[in-house]
């Protein structure tokens, strides 16, 4: 990327050609600079099977390329045309239960469906052709937020397609048996054509055949994003391609699979204004994405400009907090920074979404905002090739998380999300950077490896952590980790079998707590407490950091910590109240020789470095509600103020930014 | 109507004819003079296809003439069956996710089902014939609550329906694409056959296609209505046809295209006795009613003795209540106090629903108080005619109700009837007399328009209310009203795009509260507060009466005031606490020259006039706790205790009632 | 049974036959006496149709008859393999709603399918034939959990089954429409063909209908008992047949129906940890089950030896905790102790269950306390044939439950565990042991009975307690009891119509308490509170122990006594509160002569009596969290301290045990 993108979503079809004009205007204005364009734009361009008209569309295109916007041009296949499914019902999702999807809204289109490919795929060769090497066409956008509403589909056609995905998987039925663990419940089966989905059943469904369709489920999508990717490579070979990934982290779709498919990597951002700790989810999601490409920037594809329409009720963003959550964004690797949508729609199911042009035009508090952050991000363009970097790894797996949340489990308070987040906010607090990882990644790169609810964890994992600790590196092992194989085996001979010599330890039974309930825990003798879990831990090397302060389990080990090789590796028995899992964290960090970006920052003041080539750039967030003064380790100018002058030290007025060049690790 | 009638459904195919003989003995004691019959007899007069059994209810219907009970005649067709759905198993109703639903317990029939409606005809054909000129026949009963359980259909022939019901609203496809706003999520339709109903989709299906879903739906259960009394009107054309409508208010049926089909209106009524404040809601449907015929008496079809059946927790009325909430139908302008039903059954599901004559017989608290209301209402039948009165309006209009609590909007607590009764509640309580009106009547009539929540407004609507404040009215808007036009299009260029000029503001941004939120609001400088919703308006023209006390929206417009033409129009951007509202329609009032029917009334004392040819009835009800004496203006008599001998004050019991003849207002 | 039985199920074909090896090895260790085997083998000895591979399982049995560990064998038909399902998807069970639900769990078979009863009985005469005379086969054990999660199945076989059912239960179509009370809502039938089951309807299904799917639900299962309880009584004559029961008390199977088919009755028993009370809710499982056999000692056929997996979050049994637990069956007539399962699985929905030997193996601390109570328990052989005699019998009843928590009733609180529970606890915690009959049972020889809303009570029932109470008996009977007859009639003429005489009293009506509501109780003067219910009572000859202290019934009688013949009838028109009913009971007990186990003992200690050949045995169980010391009536041994030194006074652990020889009644 040579510059820092903005723009969003832009639908002229909703609107007649004078507004058009009227946009361009309002998109110079606002110093837009990439739109994505046609994401829902089938039905208009093929309004009858095999019949095209590109016409209007082509006006489109010239006028954004004469206007000098550059388009992130979609596939056009994101939602099929009433026509496809009234032709091919066939096409339609079926819910877990059986109950057929309808169209009428978006997505009505099972992922596993050979007609769909094939409708679409026909269709991205039509726009590849016609737009490749239209001057506007800046990069490819595959689809539109693929499994957002369709996470699976339980029809007859994915039946067929799951049987063979699994042949393809285990070769042989005796195989699948063993992986599934099929002798129990008498579920053994004798031939391919006898397995099914996981549909709705008389009680738990076998759970490595429900995390089996989590993984189908996920290729079946990525299956099709390859039949469309497979036609712009043949077509526009060097034009990037991207998708946008649904926010936070999405459940559906194994990101770890896809973006080795993708040139950029892409994400929608939408946290709840109401929450006060949104922001810190959001910055998970933003070292996840970036992660999963090592680095390099990824595009903010969507974000709202002030209240979303979906959830039961919409806060706006109170002035200032959409510039703060974009300036995030490009704090933590972002090289765009793009709305949905440009235009605030008049009917529809989004009528009610925010958009940088509301419904009540250019006098409207949020366009004002819109225009003005424009003009403030294109005047730093030198940021958008800067990197982050991290000593601190948390790791996160699609195949765990899925594996995790299955029914049947000890609690149902096992949440992976609530778990990262557990974990991650006492770092973010302390402005402590990470990445978020795939647990296979080459680990010595990184001083301290948090590993929250790793659940399932196979064999080439277990041996990558403790070949990471034998060499000298921190990691922090929370309970329930390392408990299962790849197919939901638990590993036998005391928990978490893989990492008791690492840990020192083994967990003879699991005592989760009631709903609601909490444990007292005993750090260094000072009392605190504990929720969601406890279990019943013996020592076997490791030397206890705290104790269970009452209960059955009075006394024994809620904490520990145990050398092993060159390193050192502590385990969390429970879940430490957030106080007293930042103390913790204060001291592992400090132990394994990770620094925060700034120390001594005001609560609330969020601190990340971007390496550029001339030299960092160092964010400054205010999350707080007060005005703040950050005084700074050696003067430098803060680019969004006075770039030509160095300070020595910043005056952050609430959700206040700046952003400062010079020398700060 | 002649008198005030009384008495309940009559089911006498439950009991012997020997029953039979008691029922009317019972009746006379009772003052019954009107019983509903045959509601449910289709089983019993036509057990096999075509083949019919009248003698018993001829029977029936000879007793009723001979001891001078009038028969509201059912047309029986309000439950098929088991024969007609066991033959025709189409006819059942499929709901939005695709069951279909069994026979078994009511209603079982799709409304658009030209199979039940033949049969239906069929049958009404000859109950009509049948019973033509018997001196029994009073009224003609149309089905039985059209739309209580089956609000909607979405089955294939319901679908096929509904495409003939959009071409004729529409004419041309590409109308329908514009009202439907269709080129969002890549809806466009090319042809009708490709439109099905709003059945489970993947994510928010259309909202006009929904909102004309519910129009559709409505329209098919008239269709019924409409089928039946073609018959009914070439087979006796001189007896009045009425159907009961479900109360409270009834979302499913929009009552202003029924009830211009109807001679009377009728409805049932069931408050909740557990809910102290159900008799205010119970008002409301009945203002509504009543004003659906422009005040032309009503009757209040069914409302039970004592306890219902199908709540969760059925509470029975304590003594006094049934005869408290009688007198204030009769007060609000019923001609007619009936209930479900005569006796109470031994089997089925609604045994324990309570009846004229319990399980327990004669000897019971119910049935004592249910034969004294019958010689108190028998005593007074020169009520029947007369009429109420009211110089305020409220609008009510099912396509906004539909519209505004469709999904994706900006908060979910926006509910049509809490908004209504928010705004109704306060009037009541300070004995200022509502109609509820549609809102494409002249309104020129009232002092004071009260718009609660009228979020589809069509343009005709909105130059009604224009011209209704130019013309010196006085108005009251609140937030969330004017948005969209009628296919829910939201109004560009700043809300409420149709009334900025006549409030003299804009809304730059909705602000709804989370969850059980609150928000300050300054009136006057007197702190209160206000819940639901707040919002950012501009004003433009305007005063400020109040404004929000905190928050982002600290010190902006919360309530404003402006003048227009020779009117006033007000406008609430929240719901205030409901003392600051009842404080501030105190003022509009006053201002508007509205008066309570009587001034200075203890708290929890209800009064409502009827104006009659002899005079005026002032009804006094006291729902307080405590007995409370009413000074009266000029000295009047109770009809109900000496109505020969006027009285200076009236003592109320609590749940005491007096009528008085005289001049109130 | 000549001794108490220990084990659990075993599940061979998890684990290779090398770990049948330490299996056998660690039984012995552990004192097992008894496994369950083969209950999920049936895809394993039956792969394919018809072909069948018993090897595996012959080497098995074989094992287990040399370590000298007794069979009981499952006929293997809980779950049939995916094969019968993907041949005959007809024998999949539908839902309520027509949803069909997929095999990959278990139980996936509709209970009235002929092919799977084919299936069945054809594999059950395999295993029956090949294992006939097998040294290790001890008892058959059929299906397993039946009704577990298929309470009722609602597919088109299910209702040509029902139609048969209905037309043997009442022969002619006009004594089914009577008995449905059809007239209602105009449900009569005109011929078989025209019932269905209740599936979903627009509203509540006839409950009658309801009620009769229940009865048909039960009896469907029994069928399946029935059809391989002919072929094990036909090849095996000589071997007890058993199937378990799943507790707490199982709404789905008529128990009372049941067990004339068993030779010995079984029970399945899992208490949430997490619930301090739930001892108490056991006990009144084992008192039901014991009385289904007047007395017989049962079979423990299942429990966990700590944590389940199938809650929302699932608690270990702490230290102690299944020891007691254990011996609490014992106290209460179990002749076997058995688990679920042996062997901890490593895959499956419930490798998250406890089991004899966890996925830590045998250092862990749940084995160990196995392998400890294992040697305690056969320490104890005379135990076994021992008996509990009851002075207090409670009435259950499978009719009146379902009738009880149909639809459209005067409150949905009414549950009847709840009811049994509210009642039996006092007597529990008073050490009163009670008998759970059936109430067409002969009572003369109870000196107290008590009815907890036996809401369902036909005419044969009423007359059952009349004759008890003429007879001299003393009955308790809580509200809601004897409201309708076997076909969900109500009694007429004043509830509760069958035993006003007997009560002395009449309820006019029902006044059921809003959500979470309360009203004051006085009591003898003294204020007390009540919960769920009131309503009006008139005595009619009764007196008046309590009145209800506030609201409209203030005054009004809310408890009162009758003496009716020779007895006394209590009537409860509300729920008391705890205390109050305690002190209630324990003067009714005295009053009827009946004594608790030991007087005096402290709070938390469970005493039960079990009468043997050589003498009483007195179990005393710390339910406690202090160490309480119980002073004897006469010195007694402590057969598991030491049986041969009588003692004066026994000291009980927090979950301490002591079985006492002696006499103490």
């Amino acid at each position: 990327m040579d510059r820092l993108y903005y723009g969003g979503d832009y639908n002229p079809e909703h609107w007649s050609p004078e507004v058009w004009d009227e946009d361009l205007k309002l998109m110079a204005e606002a110093s837009v600079s990439m739109v994505t364009v046609g994401i829902f734009s089938w039905a208009q361009v093929e309004p009858r099977p095999g019949e095209y008209d590109f016409g209007w569309f082509d006006t489109v295109m010239d006028k954004l390329a004469a206007g000098g916007v550059d388009a992130c041009l979609a596939t056009m296949t994101a939602s099929p045309p009433p026509w496809l499914s009234q032709r091919h019902p066939e096409i339609l999702p079926v819910r877990v239960d059986g109950t057929r999807l309808s169209a009428g809204a978006r997505q009505q289109f099972c992922p596993s469906s050979p007609v769909y490919r094939e409708h679409a795929a026909r269709l991205v060769e039509q726009v590849a052709t016609r737009y490749a090497g239209h001057p506007a066409l800046k990069m490819w956008h595959i689809g539109n937020e693929f499994g957002c509403h369709i996470r699976a589909c339980y029809c007859d056609v994915s039946a067929a397609a799951f049987r063979d995905w699994l042949r393809d998987r285990y070769q042989s039925i005796e195989a699948l048996n063993a992986a599934w663990s099929t002798t129990f419940w008498s579920q053994r089966y004798g031939d391919w054509a006898e397995i099914e989905p996981p549909r709705v059943a008389p009680t738990f469904p076998n759970p490595a055949q429900q995390l089996d369709y989590h993984r189908f489920s996920s290729d079946a999508s990525l299956g099709c994003y390859l039949t469309e990717r497979e036609v712009l490579s043949r077509v526009t070979p060097g034009v990037p391609v991207t998708t946008n990934f649904v926010g936070l982290v999405q459940k559906a779709l194994d990101w770890h699979s896809w973006t080795p498919h993708e040139d950029v990597v892409s994400l929608d951002s939408y946290p709840d204004p109401y929450d006060p700790r949104g922001h810190v989810e959001a910055a998970f999601a933003y070292d996840l994405v970036r992660s999963t490409k090592d680095g390099q920037p990824w595009l903010l594809l969507e974000q709202a400009p002030s209240a979303v329409n979906w959830r039961t009720r919409n806060s706006p963003k109170p002035p200032g907090a959409m510039r703060l959550g974009s300036w995030q964004a490009v704090a933590r690797g972002a090289a765009a920074v793009l709305f949905f949508q440009w235009r605030q729609t008049a009917g529809g199911a989004e009528k009610f979404h925010s958009a940088m042009v509301p419904h009540g035009g250019r006098d409207t508090r949020a366009y004002r905002e819109v225009a003005d952050l424009g003009r403030e991000l294109a005047s730093v363009p030198q940021l958008a090739g800067s990197r982050v970097k991290a000593d601190v790894a948390i790791l996160h797996d699609w195949n765990s998380w899925w594996a995790l949340e299955l029914d049947s489990h000890p609690s149902d308070d096992l949440r992976q999300l609530d778990a990262h987040l557990a974990h991650y906010a006492p770092l973010f607090d302390a402005n402590v950077t990470c990445d978020v990882v795939r647990p296979t990644r080459e680990l010595s790169g990184y001083k301290l490896v948090v590993v929250p609810n790793l659940y399932l964890m196979d064999a080439g994992v277990a041996e990558n952590l403790r070949s990471y600790v034998a060499g000298g590196g921190h990691l922090v092992v929370s309970f329930f980790s390392g408990i299962v194989d790849e197919n939901d085996r638990a590993y036998l001979g005391g928990y978490p079998a893989p990492l008791r010599d690492v840990l020192g330890l083994k967990v003879d039974e699991f005592w989760p707590l009631p709903e609601g309930g909490s444990i007292g825990l005993s750090v260094d003798g000072t009392g605190a407490s504990a929720t969601i879990w406890s279990e019943w831990v013996e020592t076997e090397g490791a030397s206890v950091v705290a104790t269970f302060g009452d209960g059955e389990l009075a006394g024994r080990p809620g904490v520990t910590r145990n050398t092993f090789g060159d390193g050192v590796a502590w385990y969390l028995a429970t879940r430490p109240d957030a106080a007293t899992l930042r103390a913790l964290l204060d001291r592992i960090t400090a132990e394994a020789g990770v620094s925060p970006v700034l120390p001594g920052l005001p609560e609330g003041v969020q601190a990340v470095v971007r390496h550029g080539a001339e030299g960092q750039y160092l964010f400054l967030l205010n999350h707080g509600a007060e005005a703040v003064t950050v005084t700074l380790p050696s003067p430098a100018p803060d680019l969004l103020t006075d770039p030509g002058r160095p300070t020595e030290a910043v005056l952050l007025a609430p959700r206040g930014v700046a952003v400062l060049l010079g020398s700060f690790t």
